[in-house]
Parts: structure tokens; C-alpha cells; sequence
């Protein structure tokens, strides 16, 4: 294992040295009050990142998968319904897990490449006049297509039903990264892990709850204890959590949302546009097209970018890996074979982005596609050397 | 935070240095084969560490809660029966989770301070002849009470009564620290953590499966997504997760257990009693008396103390924290007030535990308790300095 | 190596974790304005520590010997007179370096054990009427003795002579540790390194020269490159060195003096005095004698501690390696044999210290010296807990 | 401080996690066994480094200078003579540093860009029938011009001259990333540093020394103490140093040289040259030449970059640092804004070196030179994809 080459995959990102230096703490006793000072800024920061003033946040020793269960099995009970688009692997697993915990998914089938149909929401909001939907499921970017949805109008959707069902969004690669409001969207629970925006390992699944969802939390029956939210909470009103807490990554995500917030959420969502934009000059450079349909859903986190017809996408990231020790991510599901990934959130430079540019031309002229070396690198330079950071 | 002084909580433990910075790696593509080689000799090594020839090991991100909770839900349907001892804070939480699952729980009321009363539970299961329990909770080491109860003889109350009931161990303070043998004792689930005797940051539940567990498995309806062993197990088949996989941590437990196993089990378990043991003789010079009731139940991995009468046994661990920056264990539940624990396992010395009892010393002195200071120094001293650690 | 066990060494000491991490910096450009923020907070916080208000601070990449050599090159010519007493080892070594270099030395023989006689050097000062004797050495702490010297008392000797010799003082295990006043002691070379009070790898030789130590540089004629003051004072003036600066290291220095100075100086000598004591109380339990001849000499960084005769000291230091892997110090020079060291100086607590005491009971009972165990780690835990920490 | 980006300078050079994980080691007793089991395993390798058969190899807490400044006063008198030639800024600091060591100094001033004049230096040699000249010092590679000179040609010199000066060899920036024979070539004393091949942190002068330069040390008159060799050898004797070593660096050159062995000297080499390759093709495609006058002078460890009449090539490496937060060399004396270096030694990837060269033609543009985004960066990923690494 050389970590010489930075990563390229849509999470786990690249580490900021201090971040990692944070996490890699020695042994603390987790019921002393030196936790207390580790676990409160955390739920406060990542308050602040969701952009709520009043959401109850929730850390749990998990992942993203573990902040999806979270959310349905302290909010739900076995038979409920739920809402929810499939336009990708990440969407379409938060389904699958939806039905295997009992519930009754009504699945808007959305192409590969689209958002979230927020005119379709709406019309089945309107038809569900007994309100039998009790949550609307959201993927704010599917890491699988690099597709950003329009969360705004999902709520809007659900206003203009005037339905009381909850909005549930996974903000797993969008949050911390990208522009998400908690409060402006009414959204009842945002799930997030800490190996995207945040730029730690994985290991944490950082969910919000409004006081709604909280609410329903009375009345679930779906059973569970490690992901029990009232349990988490007592925990927390103790500076504890109900069982042993990972105090090196929370002591990690403590300074990542010091970094964060110190850069100013604004410049973050800036920063990360920009880098996004360099390589979707590069791709268009290439001659090549995005999965995402339209600019509108072009996503600032990961680009999955098409091939063409007949050539394998995968080729590229087993290429890249054996020959130039660079990761980058595969297509998945309906789209394997047909994109591949770069992944630019996290920790990242203009610099560094570069030099994944470089190595996915190399990789599409070793193997055999019309792209010419450099012209993706060029146009991604012009892009960024003219529009420099603020400041410099 | 100052880390100077070594903590003697029941875990997480003291960490080695070079498992720290294992765990503390760069970012790398979990998808890509590295990735399989931390994976696999993780699930290797974890087997061997059981005493297993056979079992299936997972590894979740999660803890030992996530352990149990991963062993009902996977294996039981609503209304179950199980049949359980409550010995301590442990395995009433466990109970709890049972019942928060909706099974039903044939609870076997045991004082504090006892192990797992094997002869009610032969008893229990020679009346069950309908074989209606479907499950045998057995925690080996009760981390509340410093107790380590027999599992071989829970094992022999099976087969005495001739019954078909999973036996299901916790030993999230037992295993890698003392024996265990999960195929000599017909373990079907065996449930621990990163934190204790693999000497890791909390983060990861470690289980192992018997062909058994494994069957059961099929016919559970308990719903889970995220510690769906199913799910996991075709990961691995693909050097993957289902999700994304904790590679720091795992890179960590893969040195943790070459180290235990280069050092060797029987040693590892040797060097685990020499450190109780001095611990031991410290406490009966101070004219102390353990929580566990007779020395076949003394825990090689933690001690809970009897402080005497009318004296809160938290306020030694409160003062310890505060004015000597040492970590000892609180009492829970019961004993809570009644004992204080000391941590004796993991990456300890001989003399970072002398430390550790001047403190107690120091702490049992300054609060008015009549203890000698030097006396149980003293007398761990003499065990240690004439039982040396073979080879010293 | 396992790192477990603190070491009870005179110097390289323990190390905070944070200074670690502050030190195993990634690569910077040295030549970048990056590293002027690292340099010149570390020259005035070593002229804070110092207590000079102006003193020019020299740090090379190089031991506290690299300093003696500073002095000597940069300040004299070959065949200058320099006065010094020999009263342990590191005051031989300097003494044995002026000769090297071609300085003529008159030595006052000192007993080790014994302080710098200063009545002796007010008397060869007074007699040097021609002002021959261009400097004045003075070991400050000899760490081969535990002695601590009375800086004041030489600079008085000085004065009263009417003596305008230079006064250079190796403080090299005590600066940063006890009080240290260049300027009221009208010192003009100090010297000292990283790896003692600053709790940092060895690896800087940290120096202060007073305005007439400047002035001489211009003068003298023992060639020197690598040590050339001139030089680095021109490096430092465009934020760089004359060669490739230890970075690292340096970034580790700026750290440590935040911490220092924000404990407050006082507070740091309170602290190791409070430490030390602990120490001489157990060494006075055990019936044993310090080197250091009376209690106005004792250091409060390292205590040589003579055993019985016919006993080889040095025993202990070999059997606490071999056996309990606890480094403690040997006698060196006219003392080996005669005495073994602890070093409590750096960042140490009273609890790692009680089982440095309690490491150093064993061995000796176990090489058959008559002390019983626990009892000087009772004197000293009798001390830490009547004497503790402010505000503790 | 992000040290996101990689470095491009001469050393220090971008170092591998795991070196800088050896280096960053806890505390250990450097008078104990440990300490040998680091020491001897760094002197073997240095030897095999140096291709060696029985130097003796010489580990000081220094830098390259503290090399410089070993060779001379541990070898010569004042008074003697030494041949060298001045053809940049580290041969003309080594030509100062003998100067102010009282040597004679026969100067041969070559054009920067220019080699070593071998030819010249056997004129000299034969003229100096008397065999005055004692040393004969050579740069192997020069740091600041990008020139590599031949060692052998000026060995051939020497023997040619049938004259017994020994011959000095600064390969700071060659040793450990180009070939180099110290037996073949005949060499006296090697002198290298830890940060540049080793790539390791600055804080060691690394030096190896014949036979023949041993015995010269009986002689010298230069004084120093603190580069004594004889001083270390004893050290070493005794598993030792004279002074406190610094055992953390030398730990990471443990490693260090573990991994350039295990890789392969000649593996290692061919990886300089495919980098170096990778830049000069950019170079030329950007219509810009290198500093070193031919292709047999180029470095493969350093480029330095003419810029066209009129431009300060300084200022690429200050609007790179300011804008790109990456780090470039200035050209230094005679070629300062002339050129500007692009250090590709140490930890370095084509991948990561690509971005560095993308970062350059940024700069380029952005400061109106006439060079083609991409251009540089399209011929290097030519050469590196059509000479792939063994084995890719």
C-alpha cells in the first residue's frame, strides 16, 4: 500500500492530514467528561451543516446503510407506506431495504440519469387522500449516476398536496459538500455518513431528526435497539452514548466541522462546484457525456461519465488501478459497464484533480478510445487558472 | 487531553502503538483487491483467535450491542423464546434487546456477583420438552461484575437435557483476552468488539457463526438490513461490503491479531491472569473483597470492588478522574455505588497496573477509606516480581 | 519495541502525543513563507523560556553537543582561556571539547556530587588580572550527578572579580524544566536541546547568545561552517536556514513552547519540583542516598541515587530493561557502578512516576538489596496526594 | 498548512506514509539493545546504498553541510590544498565552506550548466607533481543547475595523474535516487543527506568513508568535536552514539532503506529515470530547455527549466506557491531568476508528477509565457504510458 496517488472514488475521500491526526487518538475513558467536549460540538456542527436550527442529530458507530435503517425503524411500523424513486444504486438499495424491514414502497421508476420526478410525487400525494404515505424517500445526489434532485421541489411537491407525510433525505454524498437546507426544505430526517464531506473514515452515520420525526418515534414498530434514537438520546442528555462510542472518529468529525465552518459552508459548496465544473470541462473536452440528463442535475461531488457504445467502462477503473495505481468508480447496477466514476469531493485541489484527469486520458488512450492526451488536462486548466479561489 | 497516564477502564483498552498507526492508514478504494487482503485475514485470524475450524465470521462497523443485536435478528422470529441468566449490566441489556425484539425471554434471576447458574438452566431445558427455546444466552465474561461464568457447562446443561437450542455467547470482555472456544464449547453465535482484547478503537462488532446459526438464518423474520448477514457474506465473496467497510479499523484488527497470534493464545490468556492476579493480591491487601463471589468466577480481564458499607464506591473513580487524570470503571445498575472496576486487559503491563493501583491507593486514602498506602502495590508487586512473564 | 512502559530516562523523555503529531509533519518547501511562521514563533518562544528579553536564539539540526560547539567556534580563537569545573560527566565532555579545540581550560576539580564552586572561581578570577579567561563555563544541571549548580552565585563571582570573561551555561537538562534566567544571571551562551524540557526527539541544538557573545563572533578564529551563527542569523532574517532547516522537528519545538508557556513557566518548574520531591521521598524510604551531596543541589530533573557499595548500580538498569522493559539511567564516568538515575523530567506524570518507583522496588529486592517493597512508592504517593497540582 | 498538493522541490521530498509513521516513533532508551537493532541495520544498508563492500558509513543529527563539514575536519589540515570545480550553488558553498576552513583551494570555474571538467581536473593534477593537492572534491549531482557530472571520468582523471588525493563526492541529491558506486568509482567520502532519496525528514548527514579516509583522519588538525568520526565510531562500538542520537530518523532510514533494497537499487534508479523522462519530454514540448548544457549532464533526480530573456523565472514558483499551493525550486546564484527547478526525486509517481507539470503550464500561462495548456502535460503522458513501470 503506497497512498502515494490521491483516491478519485466518491467516497471515502482523501484525508486532510489533521483530520486523520484528530481520529488517531489514544484511548480516553468514553464516560468521562472529556467526551462530553468531544460529542456536543459534534452534534452542534453537523446542526449547523444541515442548516437547522433545531434538529435533533444523531451519531451512530455505522455507516450510511445504518442511517437509512435508523431513519425507517424509528419512524415506521411493519405495513406503513412510503414513497420513493429508483434512478439509481443507491435509491434503489434504500428501497430494497424499505420492503425487507415490512414496508410498502410505491416505486416511481426514473431512468438512470434523471432526478427525482417531483411533478410524479405530487400527483401521487394528491391521490393518496387518506394520507396512508407516512414518509417521502429522497436521495439528494445518487453517488451511482452523479444526478443531484431538486429537494425544494420534492417539499414543494408534498406542499402543494398539502400531504403530512415526512420527508426523508439521504444526504449521504451531498451534505457537507453541497448546498442542503434542513429547515428551508422541511425535511424530517437527513441521513450522512463521515466518509464524504466530512473527509474521515467511514464509521459514522450522522442522521438529523425534526421534531416531527421524532414525534413518530413514539408510535414505530419496527423493532431495533442499536439504532434506537431515544436510547441514543438519553445516552447524549448523560455526555454518553448506550454503548461504547468511537470517540477517535467523533473526535475527528469535531475538527472537520471546525474546518468547515471556520471555511464558511458557502465556500465549501464554491469549492466544490469549482473542482466539478473543471471536470466536466475536461469531459466534454474528451467528448464524452455525462450520465447526469440534463446541467441542471449535474452533481458537484461525482461525475459518472459515459462511454461509448461497446467498450467497457470498467476496463478504465481496473486499468487505471493495475497500471497507474489510481482509484476511480465503477458504474454500478444498471449503469455497469457503461460509466465510470471520478469521484471530487472531500478533500481535494484543482492540482490533485489534474493529475486524475491525466490518468483517466492515459487510461482511454491505452485502451483504445478516440480521446487525445491532454485535452481534457487543458481544458480543465483553462478553467481553472481563470477562475482562481476567492483571493487568489 | 493529555494521554499520559494509561486508562484502566474495561475497555476500550490501552492501544499498541503500531496498531494505532495501522489503523490510522490513508484512504484507499475498498472496492479495489487491497482491500481483500486486509479483509480475509481478518476473517482468518478472528477464526483462529474463536478456537474455530469452521465458523463464519462477519464484521460489522458497529459494537458489541451491534454484535447482539446482529445475532437475534438474524437468526430468530418474533416470539421466540429465549432462555437467559441476569448476572449484570451486561446481560440485562441483552435481555432488553431480546425484548424490544419481541421475543420472549425465560429470564433466569441471578445475583449480581454470581456466574450463570448452569444447573436452572439444565433444568429449564429438560422441562421445555417441546422444544419451544430457541436460543441460549450465555455472557461469558460480565463486565459489570468482573464475573466469568462456564460455558462449558452451560454447553454440558444442553446436551445433558438433550436440546436443540443455539447457544449464543457474549464475549465482548472475554475473547482474545481469555479462553474461549467456540468449537470445543458448541458456540453458535460468539459476539465481540474491537475495544477490549483486540485492543482497538471501538468500531467494530466481531461475530462468528456456527453451520447452525448459519441454517437459521434462513427462517429468521426479524428485519435488518444493516446486520443482515446474508448481505455480508456476498460481500465478502467479492472482497467487498455491502456498504462501505471501515478499512482503518480492519487494517488495525488484521496486525492486532498477527500480533496475538504470533505472541500466541494460551500466552495471550497467561499474560491477561498474571496481570489479574497481581490485581487480585492488591485488593486483598487493602482488605477488599471482589464482586465476584468465589475465585472460579475472578475475570482475568476486569475487577469489580467491593468498597465497604455506606461508602460510595463512584466517588474513587470521580476523585481518580479529576484530581489524578486516571480512568478507572464505575458500578452499574445493582452495584452501581457499590464497586468500582479496575480494566486489566489488553496492551498492559506489569507496571503501568502498579500504577494504576498507587492510584486507587492515593484516591482510597484521600476519601477516608482505611487502606495502607503502598500496601497493595506491595503486594501486586511481589506476585509480579516472582511470577515473571516466561522468558523474563 | 512496544512503547508501553514510560521510560524514566534523564532525556530523550516521554513525549506528548501532541508534540509527536506536531512533529511527523508532512514535506513543506522550507523556502516558502509557510516556514517563517514555524521559525520565528520558536525563537521568541525560546527566548521567553530563557527569560531574556533579547538574546539572539540559534536553533541547528544537530544535539545539546552541536551546542557546546556553537559557543565555543562562533566566541573564541585558538589558545583562549576558558575556566570550568569538571564535577560530573557533561562538564568533563565540554571541558574535553574546549581542549580539542585548542583552548587552554583551567579546571577546578570538583567532587561529583558537588556543586560549581563559585568562591573557587571568584578566586581565579580575581587573580586573572590580565583578563585572560575569555569565558566562564557552567554546566547548570549535571545530569550525571543530579546536580543542580548556582548560576547566580556564579555571576556574582564574576561581578565581584570585576571579571568581563563571558559566562556561557550548558542548561541543557534544565532549561525549560527549572528557572532559567539569562538575562538576571547575566548569561551570554545558553544551551540546551529538544530532547529534555521540550519534550521533543533529539535532533535541535536550541541556543541563546547574549550581545557581547554576538560581538565576539566577530573576532574569533576556530573555523566553524556548519555552527556559524553569522550564517543562520542571515538565513533567519529571509525566514530560512543556510541549508535544509529540520522542519518537523521545529513545527514540534513551536508546539511544545505554546504548551509551556501557556502552563505558565513557574507552573512548569512547580511541576517538576512536585515530581522530583515524590522521587527523593521514595529514594530517602528506600535508605538510600542521592549523589547530589546536599538538598540546595538536588535537581529537579534527574536523581543519581547511590546504592550500597560492593553493589553494582548499574545491575538495576540492566535488570529494569531486561525484565520489566523500564529504562532508567546508569552511572556514567567516575559514578558507573556507583549510582543509577531516574530522570523525571518532560512530560510525566505523578501516577507514571509512582510506577517508575515501584519498577525500581522490584529490582532491587530482586537483585538482594534490603528495601521493601511498596514503600517508597507509599512515601511518594504520601507526598502526591498532600501536595497536589494546583486546583486538583 | 493542507499538504494536499505534493512537493516538487530538491528535497526535502515527498515522503511515504509508512517512513514517516517509522520516524515518528515513542521514546525509547538509546543506551539499550534497541537502539543497536536500528543502528546496525542502517549502517549496512548505507554501505549497500552506496554499493560498498566496507566504507565506513557515518549517521550524524546534521544535515548534507554537517557532510561537508565532516569530510573536511576530520580528514585535512589547515593549510592543505583541494581541487574542485565551481559549477552552482552547492559546489561554490562547498568550495566557501573549505575556505573558511583555512584550505587552499584550487578553483575550476565551469559554467552553470556545465559538468565537472574531468579533462581539466587531469592537467591540474599531473601539474601537481608534489602532490600537493590532498583532496579532490566533486559534486555528483548539482543540485541547483540540474547537472549530473561524471564521478568516474574524474576518478579516470586522478588515476590518469597517477595522484593519491582522495576524492570527495557530495551526492546529497544523487545517492539513493541515481547510481552510484563508491568502490568502483574509488570515492573517499560520501556524503548524502536524509531528505532527499532517503526520503525521510532533513536532520541526518548520511556519509560513508574509505579506508584511506579513515587513516587521513589520524593526521587532520581541523578541530571538531561534535563531527568527530572517531568519537562515533567508538559510539558505535558500543551500539551508542557520543552524544544523544537521533533515533526516530534513523528508524524511518531503517525503514527507508528496507524498501529502496527490497525494490532494488537498479529498480530504483530506472524509476528516477522514467520520472525525469516524463518532465524533460515536457519541457520540450513547452519549447523551453533545460539549464544543463547536454543530455548526458541531465539530472535525473532535478530539472532546472530556462525561462526566455526577460522573464523571471522566479516568479513561476511564487505565483505557483500563492495560487496552486504547490512548491517549485528558484534558481539560486548565478541562475537565480533564470531557471526555475522541478524536483522529481523521493516518494513520486508519474500520476503525481503529472500534476505538477499541469501546475507549471498554469503558471506559464498564467504569467503570459507563450507555452500551450496541456502540451507538457500530453508529451509526459506519452512517455509514461508508453514506458509503463516493469510489470504495468
Amino acid at each position: 500500500m503506497s497512498f502515494q496517488n490521491p483516491v478519485f472514488i466518491p467516497g471515502p475521500t482523501n484525508m486532510p492530514e489533521a483530520v486523520r491526526q484528530a481520529c488517531y487518538m489514544p484511548t480516553i475513558d468514553h464516560r468521562s467528561p472529556t467526551f462530553g467536549k468531544i460529542l456536543h460540538p459534534c452534534l452542534e456542527g453537523v446542526r449547523k451543516v444541515l442548516k437547522s436550527k433545531d434538529a435533533k442529530i444523531f451519531i451512530f458507530p455505522s455507516t450510511g446503510t445504518g442511517g437509512w435503517e435508523t431513519a425507517l425503524s424509528n419512524t415506521l411500523s411493519k405495513g406503513d407506506k412510503v414513497l420513493a424513486a429508483r434512478n439509481g444504486m443507491f435509491s434503489h438499495r434504500w428501497i430494497d431495504m424499505c420492503q425487507r424491514h415490512g414496508l410498502d414502497v410505491h416505486v416511481v421508476e426514473t431512468p438512470w440519469g434523471e432526478g427525482i420526478p417531483a411533478d410524479k410525487y405530487e400527483e401521487i400525494l394528491k391521490a393518496d387522500t387518506k394520507h396512508e404515505i407516512k414518509v417521502v424517500l429522497a436521495t439528494h445526489n445518487e453517488t451511482a449516476t452523479g444526478v443531484k434532485s431538486d429537494i425544494a421541489a420534492v417539499r414543494k411537491a408534498l406542499d402543494a398536496a398539502g400531504h403530512p407525510a415526512m420527508l426523508f433525505v439521504d444526504g449521504v454524498s451531498s451534505i457537507a459538500s453541497m448546498d442542503f437546507r434542513f429547515d428551508e426544505w422541511g425535511v424530517d430526517v437527513a441521513i450522512t455518513g463521515s466518509q464524504k464531506g466530512f473527509m474521515l473514515p467511514a464509521g459514522l452515520a450522522i442522521i438529523g431528526f425534526s421534531g416531527k420525526a421524532i414525534a413518530a418515534a413514539e408510535k414505530s414498530d419496527l423493532p431495533t435497539t442499536f439504532f434506537d434514537i431515544k436510547d441514543m438520546q438519553k445516552g447524549y442528555d448523560a455526555n454518553a452514548f448506550p454503548y461504547t462510542p468511537p470517540v477517535g472518529l467523533m473526535n475527528g468529525l469535531k475538527l472537520s466541522l471546525d474546518m468547515l465552518l471556520e471555511e464558511g459552508l458557502e465556500n465549501v459548496f464554491a469549492r466544490h462546484h469549482r473542482i466539478a465544473e473543471g471536470v466536466r470541462k475536461a469531459v466534454s473536452a474528451w467528448g464524452l457525456e455525462l450520465c447526469a440528463a440534463s446541467p441542471d442535475l449535474y452533481s458537484d461531488t461525482v461525475s459518472a461519465i459515459r462511454t461509448p457504445e461497446g467498450f467497457n467502462a470498467t476496463d478504465i477503473v481496473t486499468h487505471a488501478a493495475d497500471k497507474y495505481d489510481v482509484a476511480f468508480g465503477v458504474g454500478l447496477g444498471e449503469v455497469a459497464g457503461k460509466v465510470f466514476r471520478i469521484g471530487h469531493l472531500g478533500s481535494l485541489t484543482d492540482v490533485m484533480t489534474l493529475s486524475g484527469l491525466a490518468t483517466a486520458e492515459m487510461c482511454m488512450v491505452d485502451l483504445g478510445l478516440d480521446v487525445k492526451l491532454g485535452s481534457g488536462v487543458a481544458a480543465a486548466q483553462e478553467y481553472y487558472r481563470t477562475n482562481p479561489v476567492a483571493g487568489k
